[in-house]
């Protein structure tokens, strides 16, 4: 689709949203504690537009001090310049940014405990991001989503294997040493409450999250105005594609998953054999940019397994370098430019002289 | 710029916000009693989105039950199909549909007695709207702004003698007898508080609302991205303009207000004269459609003096006549079948059998 994104209108869209999943200790690096990965998502967006938190001024970091993948979606968006916006799907505080609320939006439950949303919310948020779609996109554009939501895999693979599709061990993860064993154990106890259950949005309900439910109801309008749509995102937005083919959505041809290199060579996930299992005809596209060679320890690790992907991350760097036909060690200088100016932000803070 | 406006990408916006201004006796017609007011403007983006309001099951109507002008706005939108965005800018509810929320939102103060704005609170507004305008328009597009809030020819008033211009007697009403008297004794007092005041900002803050700035500072963004922009409304309006004018922001030739012919020969506001004062360079259009020989009393009361303008009906109504290329006969011929649509669905409900 790669044609499509360089010679149409793009638009841009990043989701965010909260499950409580997230705050299970282990289960997401996306936060420098359990409890941190609440607010990860609004810091991420209000990073994404204003260049730096506001909500808190602490930039989003795993466990191990290493910042946000949104560092390479804004160096991304800084080339663009496309009409972009956040829709908050659930995210526990609201962003300081101007920003879309979908009415349903709520945050999810710890889905090994309880019902992720409550009864009849996922068909709500469905219809109220498809409704977006319709309300706010122009006809026959290309369209790229993100996301931003800690815990998310989890939750992805508890809608996938809710769905017959077989998910675990398969779902990536920020650390290198993926939680494989802690997750299915979240996802099996949640998965109880969906035996036999067929209806799509009630598994969402009981199982799943606010986020990819919405970014389904969004791409199903999108579609529906004649647009493509890029996923752009990791294991995650497997999730995406077995809601919108067991909802029937026509989607041949005009859906795709764009990511990192880091997610498609994960040997800790497998997001190609889930593809294939849902659905083999939706095209799969790596940014191939590499750190290798970067001076910043913070951009190496990713080579390392950390991080790999999140908030548009891999989508919004190919989407900008085809449209500006920019090379990736082009690109990769880019994304150190904007590193290097949170990092000096960082430290003049820290020291306190900002 | 008509030209403009039938040339380029069209952007419809439709900003929305409360004031409690609305709920002094006799100040609004905009809702069937005083307290009514503060729903209406999330019921006629519900409206005009969904074909009826979901937060509340009754259409916005007068004190005399008619009903809001977004049935004109509705109609111009079910012929265009470009991408529509609503904003929160201080609503009293939540409005049931995907929207934009500016993080500053609040509700206005009723400026007889208090201030209409936390201090600050104005220029907060200003640049979320205009940061807004950054992120979400595309560049060099056509762009159309509607307001609702009701008592905001009032604040409107307050804005312009703020800033020193004759506003006393000359904005509109949604009345054939517009309660003038009312509204400069609640102005004159307002005014008080802002004797020797000269900055703009705090002038919003004292004796205006959350919507002409929100919508000032959208103006702002927009014009920066290169896009022209079409003020929907009527003598409102002219406060966004005073606004602007006073901040040195830089519009000439690319700012224009489109509102209706109710407004323009209305004898008892004067737009021509207020955009005379504040600057006779803005270009000033009127939708000529005319319901005199319709068959419903409920638009026939349009060419009495009732309701006139509000949700950018003017506006609207313009732009798709021109994208369309239709005559202003046919054109009401669309808001009619719209009126009985709506007409209908209301005695359906009274009898209980929807």
């Amino acid at each position: 689709m790669a044609v499509e994104v360089a010679s149409r209108k793009l638009c841009l869209l990043y989701f965010i949203a909260s499950t409580k999943t997230s705050t299970i200790p282990g289960i997401s690096c996306a936060g420098a504690t359990p409890e941190a990965t609440l607010f990860t998502p609004a810091l991420d967006v209000e990073y994404l537009v204003l260049g730096e938190p506001k909500s808190k001024r602490e930039i989003p970091v795993t466990p191990e001090g290493l910042p946000t993948p949104a560092v390479i979606t804004r160096a991304a968006l800084s080339l663009m310049g496309d009409p972009m916006m956040v829709v908050d799907a659930g995210s526990y505080i609201e962003p300081r940014i101007p920003h879309v609320d979908l009415p349903s939006r709520t945050v999810g439950g710890r889905i090994d405990v309880e019902p992720a949303l409550p009864r009849g919310r996922a068909r709500e948020l469905f219809e109220e991001a498809k409704l977006l779609a319709y309300m706010a996109l122009p006809r026959r554009c290309a369209v790229l989503v993100g996301e931003s939501m800690p815990g998310g895999t989890t939750t992805a693979m508890a809608i996938m294997e809710g769905l017959g599709y077989r998910a675990r061990d398969r779902v990536s993860s920020a650390s290198p040493n993926n939680p494989r064993e802690l997750k299915w154990k979240v996802v099996s106890k949640a998965l109880e409450r969906v035996r036999g259950v067929d209806d799509v949005f009630t598994i969402v309900d009981e199982v799943g999250d606010p986020l990819h439910v919405s970014i389904a109801g969004f791409v199903t309008g999108a579609l529906e105005k004649e647009c493509i749509v890029i996923l752009a995102g990791g294991t995650q937005m497997c999730a995406v594609v077995a809601i919108l083919k067991r909802l029937g959505v026509s989607y041949r041809g005009r859906l795709a998953i764009w990511t990192t290199r880091w997610i498609v060579n994960d040997p800790q996930s497998d997001i190609v054999g889930l593809l294939r299992d849902i659905d083999p005809a939706i095209p799969l596209a790596a940014a191939r940019i590499s750190f290798e060679s970067s001076e910043f320890e913070g951009l190496r690790m990713y080579e390392k397994g950390y991080v790999k992907e999140g908030v548009g991350a891999g989508g919004t760097a190919i989407a900008a370098m085809i449209r500006l036909g920019m090379a990736e060690e082009t690109f990769v200088k880019v994304v150190e430019r904007e590193y290097r100016r949170l990092l000096e932000a960082k430290i003049a803070k820290d020291r306190g002289v900002e």
